[in-house]
């Protein structure tokens, strides 16, 4: 067999995404696939040779940050929001070069926290959560000792899509001249262009970096995530020497790296605008609220009324209906606590989509 | 202007492969770019989603396996090989769980274990070089103490293709009970062709973990580095739990990573087989003979004979060469001890773009 045809076939035992309710990730906008192309031979870990790329990545930076609340902002495009949080942490521990450094982080923070801790070497306090399952920052307080070199506020958060009370942490950080890093990687795409004003981004005083992921709401082509800091000052803490390069220092964690996301990344803000944006996340929350519609008709009740595309469901046969669904090619996942379903109403999961998903989801709790 | 037009502006001011002679890629193979646009939307860190495209990576994970005398071997393919280095220094450190741990390395190593020790908080300790500038074995075991976690070997170093002598250093490993990790990032693709027998892979006792690069001489797209352990414990050292996910638990650096490169590494390791993949070795060696030979009728001298398709010329001009070609929009680049220039022969670097380039050469050193 063709090599290609015995690619097409394992590619066809993955599940398509219009069956997909538990990803952030969605199929990259056209234009994102389109650009993507273009730059697939790109390598941005060698600028000297790629100078149009790198120039585009500079734009790109330019375009996010000022979405964020300030165009000064330094950083670059990365593999993804794992990398832009070790970045972001490993700066502020860089700065700091303290014997066993702690981060404070809200028991909500993404997992791959826990991986940042081992392989930086930083000890992980977890904070808890208020009633609106926000990081209490009462306790946050309270965890801050001397030895304390940053604070992690999401801005969206992977179970509930919630959003800390930044300007309160912000304000922390400033009071105790520590960094604080906002972990947007999925809401960094979203906060900017719905109707109510959430303030979680370089325009509350006091945050120091930002993760921000096109791959995930941005519509571009995986691998496009993104590190923001506030200045220079801070990439610099990351740099080490290149000899062989034709530059002379390096701040990215990787060293050859590919420029279609920042092409893709390009792509689509350039091509949709702000407005075409704000249509498509629109047209998310609509969808969401849908989703809520329906679920609440069948008994169910979300764990906190939905702020963005991301919606969970208390229910104590979580894990029984997503495995009853995943038998039958439909992919949710699970909370831990409270024991819910979890949802993320990505661009791909449609009307039709839903509609589709929950006639089978009917059938799925008449069987658990 | 459309956005396709613009971003067709920024590529255009890239400098096209057929001057660049620095680099460790190259421009993919067709049947890697092909494979690649099938998998554009494929995110590898949700394998219950990516079913196939996971079974892919197994196969891919195989076949460099198997062509690294370890058919059982565990790994993945990653973003390049910064991250597969960080991964096996990792595994190691994480293994011993010891104190101020350090790790001995070539003075030779890639300027990203600086980056590593920085990441980790492992002490790097350079041992020097030998007069074919191998690591020195006497020196390396000088270097290890009771906090040393790692030894490293380079196959095929990134400044003149060396490979250092695996058995010694395997021996050192087995003996003082320590990881041994391989960078073969470049290497791990062209010595299995070439017909000198060198041994550097799991044929030699007491390698623990292998770099190797399939975005380098595997000529896939970028991101495609690969990690490969000795065996699934040593994958075990680097886990943490993933709630959200399909899975249960996470050894990758990354989180949400793509499938483009294992369907574009797959493609060519099997498109071209052991025969194709050697055919295309041995003409980056004659190649790298052309210029060696056009090279010394010009009077300058390389700093060792060749091994693989990597090779560095003795010269005080090195630096104003390097910036003569680079004005003329070619690119060589340099080391710094002896002061060489270094050119890297890659499929790109054919007959006709050497026979280009020391046309050029020839003016640029009447200048310098």
């Amino acid at each position: 067999m063709d090599v290609i045809e015995e690619l097409k076939r394992f590619r066809s035992k993955d599940i398509p995404y219009h069956r997909v309710l538990s990803s952030m990730c969605t199929i990259p906008h056209p234009i994102a696939v389109e650009a993507h192309k273009l730059f697939i031979e790109t390598n941005l870990g060698d600028p000297g040779i790629f100078v149009g790329t790198y120039e585009l990545e500079s734009n790109v930076i330019e375009m996010l940050g000022d979405l964020l609340h300030n165009k000064r902002a330094s950083g670059y495009i990365c593999s993804g929001g794992t990398e832009a949080n070790i970045q972001g942490i490993r700066a502020a521990r860089n700065l700091k070069r303290i014997e066993k450094p702690n981060i404070v982080i809200p028991k909500s923070a993404h997992f791959s926290f826990e991986k940042i801790g081992d392989i930086l070497g930083v000890e992980i306090r977890r904070a808890n959560l208020d009633e609106n399952y926000r990081v209490d920052i009462a306790d946050v307080e309270k965890l801050i000792d001397e030895r304390t070199v940053a604070l992690v506020g999401i801005a969206g958060t992977t179970e509930l899509g919630q959003v800390d009370d930044i300007r309160a942490l912000g304000k922390l950080a400033v009071e105790n001249d520590i960094f604080l890093h906002v972990d947007a990687a999925f809401g960094g795409l979203v906060l900017p262009f719905i109707d109510e004003k959430i303030p979680f981004d370089f325009e509350v005083k006091g945050v120091s970096s930002i993760t921000v992921d096109p791959h995930k709401m941005g519509m571009a082509t995986i691998p496009a995530g993104g590190i923001l800091f506030k200045n220079e000052v801070f990439l610099r803490a990351l740099e080490v020497e290149t000899p062989y390069l034709t530059v002379k220092s390096q701040f990215t964690l990787t060293g050859t790296r590919p420029g279609t996301g920042v092409a893709s990344t390009y792509a689509v803000l350039k091509h949709l605008g702000f407005e075409g944006m704000k249509r498509i996340i629109d047209n998310c929350l609509k969808n969401t609220k849908i989703i809520v519609e329906e679920m609440e008709s069948l008994g169910f009740e979300p764990v906190i009324e939905p702020i963005m595309n991301v919606v969970s469901f208390k229910t104590e046969k979580a894990e029984r209906i997503k495995e009853e669904l995943y038998k039958r090619k439909w992919v949710i996942s699970t909370i831990r606590n409270p024991k819910a379903i979890r949802m993320v109403i990505m661009p791909h999961v449609t009307e039709e989509v839903i509609a589709e998903f929950i006639t089978e989801f009917r059938e799925v709790i008449r069987k658990v």
